[in-house]
């Protein structure tokens, strides 16, 4: 009995009113206790076909929507390739109009240009699920996100958030940002100067993100503390020093992680650089939610798949 | 309650009869409606392993099997690799023993050399099924045309259609020409001089079949105008001098479709090269068939899997 | 009603004592049937998640599992990449910690690397299955090993089995020297020096293992022949001079079969190097298992995967 969610596509946090993200986080809360049963699978999206089209690699985010839809029991069909060989728009709008052309539910497209989902949802009848474009959104990730640190904080208002590392080409820091932003937490964004797009607080809500270029005032007093991937391909890109500059600096430890509040929880998209953005002992340490923020991406995706495969509609 | 179909295997079109291709485009007819409904599968074929074979790599052909397999409850698994590491005709064998000894009910079968499917079902007990070999055949391919024909024309008999391109390296055309004179239709092939193989025209019926070298008296009148596609590989091979003096002589457009009859359809086994073999506006056009054939594809796949897989004795 | 196993995982066959190898061979008896039904599938493990990690290549192995499962009515989850990209262990195990945050009940894990697959069971909490970790351990080859002698001799206690070749870098070797000892066959082991490491006789029971370095006296009065495959990465390493003299002298060929019991069979591991290890014309002879040991494959992988998912309590 949750409201009607009135998008037939999810294609970022932007177009995602307040009530919108809750009524996500709900689902998903209510979608968890299905992955620790013994039986892991609901008969809900029996008959629904949900297309994986990941044109740029991810093994994790492939597999975890894959396991959401097999276990509300839909049909899941894996077409991977390279963003390149589909590089005109004219090219990937041919892939996914052939797609659909047989039919699925839902196609869930990673792309490594921004907007290739809004181009897909456009021209598609099915539903679109962005599961991350360019540099651009990955909303399911940002609702896994909301739903972590919900669990562990009881609630997402006037959380105090810190994000930390490359912003300038995090899709995760933007849609995080919107989401958490909108559903009332406080922000603190860090990171070095080469690293923060000029206006990325404006994401958030006038006055709930504040920018730091500096790790340790973003830090102090924070609940929660998101740590960045540094992307491989970016060391040595000029962007900052070396990979051993970097750890210093901006690199959690958990001297470091002292100056958030005692009982403060730390995060990561994964895969972690260990040693680089973060030492080992944090991500593996008692404060360390990493793997539950991976536990709750399960069930966000259910719960998105669900919503968007007219589940509600269906059990009706 | 339709007539038996006396084949273990879909090796081609050259084995079936004229009534066996109905039975198969009535059957298909009859799957398109699965795909219609708000719970897109029947457990026709529940407890059926489909092995997908794909030694030389095409994602649409493999999606679409993939898919009809799922619609018919069977298991599907996706098996990759390449011709060349599987060159000689045992290596083929042994694969293919090997995949037959964990009992599958229908290997699907693509592979860059034209024989390799008759050579596994001469092997294997269990039912094969052509899913393109080489330059000889592309059965499901003609079969899905031949049903997309029906459904606009209202019939085959009679219909004049005209098959444009590269037909030298076509195994679609050949499937197609076959399919289409043994239905009753009236073919006109039209090509480069180095792209039409000597003898071409008596895969059809005697009178049948028309060759052009120019594309003009070939869609003159036409109900049905397909054109091949164009590969990439074979541009600068010699055979024509290059895409844009292609596209000039060769390529389809809205002024060159206007020789055709005012209602004539437009097809083209995808993927399309915008702007050499056609124009956009042509592909996108009103015309345009192109993604129905897709449609038709599964549900053509569904009907070979489900002839194949015993389903009617199943059913029984 | 077999007896209960008290296993978590199944990492090798050296943990496994001589009732647990009965216990298994016994229940993958009781599956081969499955496979041979019409409808090849049962619901015993619905809801259960199992992932196949290969992080090395093997299509052969990687589906009889993905086969294995789906018989059993398991969602199965097909996730590959190369060892190489998680050469430290710290990453594998990052891999597959993220991989058991969503909750599945096995991982099937292939690694280039020896131990890998221990790493891992100590870490996880999910069962965890060895599908060949590096040059360690391939139990489920030596169990349907096992299960395919027992089938074809009556038994296993008291045959006589030669295993022959590339002893210093065959996982397979190892696993069936263990498991075969354990269930009372006299081994002979024959290759080249340079492919016999010192002391693997120590892998079996006192007395229960012969080396030679020809093939002629291990296969006098055999039982079973099992030749192992010569990797071609290994071919000109300087372990032996050419592949030519290889099979001249260590091949299979009819004459040298002769020297064996008038009805030994003929095993291999897959896939053959026709004309190196083995002709022709005894792999595919009338005393060739080779496509059964692969159908037992099946059987016996249901078998474990059955009973890690907790097959066993589920039904009672």
């Amino acid at each position: 009995m949750h409201p009607p969610f009135p998008h037939r596509h999810l294609l970022g946090i932007a177009p995602l009113a307040r009530e919108e993200l809750l009524t996500l986080l709900d689902l998903g809360d209510s979608f968890l206790e299905i992955s620790e049963r013994s039986v892991r699978k609901v008969p809900t999206l029996r008959g629904k076909t949900i297309v994986n089209l990941f044109l740029e690699p991810s093994t994790r985010t492939r597999t975890s929507f894959e396991i959401a839809g097999k276990r509300l029991s839909a049909d899941v069909i894996n077409v991977s390739g390279s963003s390149s060989s589909t590089t005109k728009g004219e090219t990937l709008i041919d892939t996914a109009a052939n797609i659909e052309a047989m039919r699925p539910d839902i196609v869930v497209l990673r792309h490594a240009f921004s907007g290739s989902c809004e181009l897909l949802a456009r021209r598609l009848d099915c539903a679109v699920v962005n599961a991350g474009d360019g540099l651009h959104e990955h909303p399911t990730q940002a609702l896994l996100d909301c739903a972590t640190i919900r669990k562990h904080k009881g609630r997402i208002e006037g959380v105090e958030v810190a994000i930390c590392g490359d912003l300038a080409h995090s899709r995760v820091a933007r849609s995080d940002v919107m989401a958490l932003s909108r559903l009332g937490a406080r922000i603190r964004l860090a990171g070095p100067r080469t690293m923060i797009p000029i206006g990325i607080e404006q994401l958030g809500a006038p006055g709930s993100v504040t920018v730091h270029h500096r790790l340790e005032p973003a830090l102090e007093g924070a609940d929660v503390v998101m740590m960045l991937r540094i992307q491989r391909e970016r060391i040595d890109s000029g962007l900052f020093p070396n990979t051993r500059e970097y750890s210093r600096i901006f690199g959690l430890n958990s001297r470091r992680l002292a100056l958030a509040k005692p009982d403060a929880i730390v995060m990561h998209p994964g895969p972690i650089n260990r040693g680089v953005e973060m030492e080992p002992d944090v991500a593996d340490g008692a404060r360390s939610v990493i793997l539950d923020q991976v536990t709750h991406g399960v069930a966000i995706r259910m719960a998105v798949l669900y919503l968007l495969a007219g589940g509600a509609a269906a059990e009706a």
